[in-house]
């Protein structure tokens, strides 16, 4: 189950994850506790778009309580409790529960992007604590303990595209991947809208999924459309990928729009974006699809030829304040390890 | 069944109906043939949006074809295929298929208004049809015969707030009314934000809701919703309306956005007037609730009261185009009728 505890004064590890983009969103928690999904997700790991985390434990009993340092910023509140909570897990496999850790964590994308960073975070500060604890836990492992910490983040310690199983339990709800980066080089090419943060978080919203009426027709149609996304992605056909992948965003923010409170991330940019991308294909034939997370930018889906294009045709549009792009990327890695 | 047709040489009579506003909408058809919708919906019938239709039946035979008139333009292809559809089923009642009809129909909103004219119009025309021939059914009667033409048509003929029961067949699917006009003086404020024509008529979309997988939740979530619906209106609460007719107004967009084919009625500014409500209520509990037909505009429900103070905040927004009111009127009623 778990290995001793260190008993050498400090150690320490480094591991970047990417962010990724979810093509079969997750929403809904079906237990609050583990973080079990109400349904299977499936992503692409963004290469581009990383975390980099370093964390030091304190075997010395230095620090009285975890310090943890975000993008330069010393984090509080919420923010810090949930990283904690997340090194209380780690902790508690490891068998000890005393060492406070220094956590440094910086993201290669503006905060202020709108890209969430919690996918990322959680998957490099997982595969780092538990380096630096000399966890020796393969991926799969490793996933379904970031999953506890953010759901998606299970996704990120694998590169290319991931399937993150829902799982009956903390054991088996981990991720796997489908297919590695190199299989099919699509670009996501994200459309920021609005740099503001959410109202809501992502975190408190999963829990509204099931007070929709909308949310159980959203799950049952799943089984079938993750069955397309897997033979999209395996045939690389991006005409078949991409409705799926539009309805499911549509429908995830229909449950969003119609859960108790009623949760609206969409901005009028999101729609300029939309109604674009649909004209484009209308038009001629181009061939874009968009997805969209828990917030109001847009994920415009693409193969590699025509991102050159598909930058072109963004700049005529008026709510799109800047891009940022990325390829599938590799999973969670460690980049340096101190066992002193 | 039916009375015997007119032997005299020439029929006429004037209609007049009121647009209405659903509360709890009408999406997606069970029984094309018939109009038979999936749900029971609830409007509220607009007094100041009306179309007056006078059909004049030609006895004598020297019309060829039905002779239609809209807003002073002939109507051609399908639009007055529509039409000559309808009077076709009315002259099955009558028991007499050879007489053709002129039609001069007119809205006293513009058409570029965005208003959908099809309750009015079919309301106004079923009404003024029927007593040119001398048919002298009542308001229930011809609640099920504009069914047939339109089915929001059916709630137009009674004033104030009516209810269209589903119905199991072509008697049993007829509106009714659950309070007079004068019971609650709610206000319907249009914010026109596109006058541009739907690219999918409502008509066809409703062919399509079944296709969507969030349809079936939204409508097993509706006895509840219009249970609640009615009581509002009885308790005139609009705190307790709000949130249902919002809620309602989302899930249909929803099922929409996620059929297939996908439909997309909003346009950015769509969104801004709906964060602009949501932001209103939110900072100074400004009592004001959205609903939206298939189209970008935004109906925003609140008392008489409010109606000035409401008008004032929507001449801030950038994506109003223009601002179309009315509070609840009267349902359908014959103006002018010669039986020579």
């Amino acid at each position: 189950m778990y290995r001793s505890a260190p008993t050498t004064p400090q150690y320490k590890a480094t591991a970047r994850a990417g962010s990724n983009i979810a093509f079969i969103k997750y929403w809904g928690v079906a237990d609050p506790r583990l973080n079990l999904p109400l349904n299977n997700s499936i992503s692409m790991t963004l290469g581009a778009l990383h975390s980099t985390t370093t964390v030091e434990w304190d075997t010395a009993g230095r620090l009285s309580a975890d310090q943890i340092t975000i993008d330069g910023e010393r984090a509080e509140g919420k923010k810090a409790e949930r990283v904690t909570q997340h090194l209380d897990l780690i902790r508690h496999l490891a068998g000890d529960r005393r060492f406070r850790a220094r956590v440094v964590s910086r993201n290669n994308f503006p905060m202020a992007s709108g890209i969430a960073s919690s996918a990322s975070a959680f998957a490099a500060l997982t595969m780092a604590a538990c380096a630096a604890l000399n966890l020796n836990y393969d991926r799969t492992r490793l996933s379904a303990i970031a999953r506890r910490g953010s759901g998606s983040a299970s996704r990120s310690l694998f590169g290319g595209y991931v399937e993150w199983e829902r799982g009956a339990d903390d054991a088996s709800s981990i991720a796997r991947q489908l297919f590695p980066p190199d299989y099919w080089t699509l670009r996501d090419v994200v459309a920021i809208i609005s740099t503001t943060e959410k109202a809501v978080s992502s975190q408190s919203g999963h829990m509204l999924a099931m007070s929709s009426p909308l949310n159980a027709g959203r799950i049952d149609s799943l089984y079938s459309a993750l069955q397309e996304v897997r033979t999209a992605l395996a045939l690389r056909d991006l005409t078949r990928l991409g409705p799926i992948i539009e309805q499911d965003a549509l429908a995830m923010h229909a449950v969003m729009m119609t859960s108790r409170p009623s949760l609206l991330y969409w901005q009028p940019g999101t729609l300029e974006v939309l109604h674009a991308v649909r004209r484009w294909r209308e038009e001629d034939g181009f061939p874009v699809y968009f997805t969209i997370d828990a917030g109001p930018n847009v994920h415009l889906i693409c193969e590699a030829a025509f991102e050159r294009e598909l930058l072109k045709r963004l700049q005529t549009l008026n709510n799109v304040r800047s891009v940022v792009t990325s390829g599938p990327g590799d999973g969670a890695e460690i980049i340096d390890q101190h066992l002193f």
